[in-house]
């Protein structure tokens, strides 16, 4: 193990994990941060709720689709859809480099609240820290999220139902989000415009919690990307997973810059798209309600959870052949979010 | 007004406070923000709750009396606390730098668990980015938090109790910990060693909330100093305060220190001090209670609460003048916390 901190120990795969076992856990121990579900879910009083953080630091603050700004709450706010809950109240907390246009902290603030506003949630308390050019890089948000969590969902972000036969589906194009943000770094021009997926889920999951079906598992495939939650969710697990490659909606443009640069559309990191687990009875129903969705219509059955190859996360390739997906190892993206 | 951000945006004084009001209080309007208060106060369900957040980007990491993951714990915890609430759950954000020392991302999230025992709170939640080296100083922590809060102290951080004849009570010496920081940031030998206050003051908080004394207010003195809240208290108000500087306990060593740099004491940030505002009648209780408490035992009555001077705090002055004092302005000690 490295004695310094690597790029890769951001990356959300393998030396993310590692760091989260070896030091956060090992100190902070406790059930409910080692149930290592994105939102901590926690019991306030009566109420059951969903807690979660994370520190926005991507490069460009600007791209196609978004900014920092929408990230922020559209994160938050996915966090804690996934784990099932409703998203009520947001913190922003933000470390700003001297010297930042006020006009451009404008734009990021608008840009929060129209997104909390799409999403419903509300903005409540914040903080502002800020620190001299060149000790920071035009400003990091931090955004913490409160929602409320049905009993009944209680264990929907941490896998213990999924089981053989159960379908995979994702709600539309993976990678647009990283090929977006690398693109507007690298200052390059494509052909067909990529922009950010970056957007607020939880009317969409909310949806189709609320429509009867049976929700195994859900999580957004954020950084790391596809292969890493896949491979998550059968990690240590008496079953597999088979994902259809040609199943997984991948845009040309994007499979296009991924041959250039050499990057895997299956470990691209994503702002607007969620994994579901779903008993094979409600899939269609599932898929159906899905394609009514603004952030639905292109949604996709992937793949299965398998009964065989327990532990392992099988991709069937397009030309015919079959490989295991494993999680993203090194950093192939720095600050993508 | 600046079209860039200043270092003293980030000051926790009159521009601090311009930023809020003419930016994020703009987009972000709503009543529970627009309290300004440390926590926000929320109803989620059947249970009232405070709601706060903090990055903290303090340099140098480590300092005399606690370090980055020590402020990170307490900061939250105390914003909890002085809005009358029970400290329950923390996350914790960590944006770190390519190449810090694993050994001492190790040492600080020791202290996280350290504290946050000491607290009585549980860290549940988290996140992990690294940026390039150079993006940013080493290493950057955010905290949130959620407490429980008694519906009889819902009101407790708004101020809106406060009346001509209650008294001032702070619970020891100001200005330790931007001395220290100061201190360890420039290298200065002190013949006296002077450290951080960092602590968690949740527990001396309880004891006076729960003694049945008439608590009128509480805020913690970080950024800021003294001078600012005092300023805030009677800010648009019919009644003034009056400090008596002779009260307000200094330690000699940093009179020295303020002496030779030229700050102001009441300037300074703390990170283990609260300001109470206590009726008349329950000013002697609340100093009994906090002598025997550890965080409490320099306890001192400072001032009043005063009929006349509406909107104004004055300082009476050792030498026998009075003056106005007045919110940070600029920024003196910029990452002090």
């Amino acid at each position: 193990m490295s004695k310094t901190i690597l790029l890769g120990h951001g990356s959300g795969g393998k030396l993310t994990g590692n760091l989260i076992k070896k030091t956060f856990i090992r100190y902070f121990s406790n059930p409910v941060l080692e149930a290592l579900t994105d939102s901590a879910i926690i019991n306030v009083g009566d109420t059951l709720l969903a807690f979660t953080t994370d520190s926005y630091v991507v490069d460009p603050v600007f791209f196609p689709g978004g900014d920092i700004g929408k990230l922020a709450v559209n994160g938050t706010v996915n966090d804690l859809a996934v784990s099932g809950a409703e998203p009520m109240f947001i913190s922003a907390s933000f470390i700003i480099e001297e010297g930042l246009q006020i006009s451009d902290l404008e734009v990021i603030t608008k840009s929060m609240r129209d997104e909390s506003d799409k999403a419903g949630v509300k903005i409540v308390t914040g903080d502002t820290k800020v620190v001299k050019k060149g000790q920071c890089d035009k400003i990091f948000i931090n955004t913490s999220g409160i929602g409320i969590l049905d009993k009944k969902h209680e264990n929907i972000s941490t896998g213990k139902y999924i089981e053989p036969g159960d379908k995979i589906i994702i709600n539309g194009h993976i990678g647009d989000h990283a090929i977006a943000v690398m693109g507007a770094r690298e200052n390059l021009k494509f052909e067909t415009k990529i922009e950010s997926d970056c957007a607020p889920l939880n009317h969409l999951i909310k949806a189709f919690l609320n429509s009867g079906s049976d929700i195994k598992f859900m999580r957004d495939i954020t950084r790391g990307g596809l292969a890493t939650i896949v491979s998550e969710i059968v990690e240590n697990r008496k079953f597999g997973v088979s994902i259809n490659e040609a199943a997984v909606p991948v845009r040309e443009s994007v499979k296009g810059m991924c041959e250039i640069f050499g990057y895997d559309p299956l470990f691209l990191a994503n702002e607007g798209k969620v994994l579901i687990v779903v008993s094979d009875i409600s899939a269609e129903k599932v898929m159906e309600i899905m394609k009514t969705h603004e952030y639905g219509k292109d949604a996709a059955l992937i793949g299965e959870i398998t009964t065989g190859n327990a532990g392992k996360a099988i991709l069937r390739s397009i030309v015919g052949g079959s490989r295991i997906i494993d999680k993203l190892t090194g950093e192939q993206l720095p600050r993508i979010c």
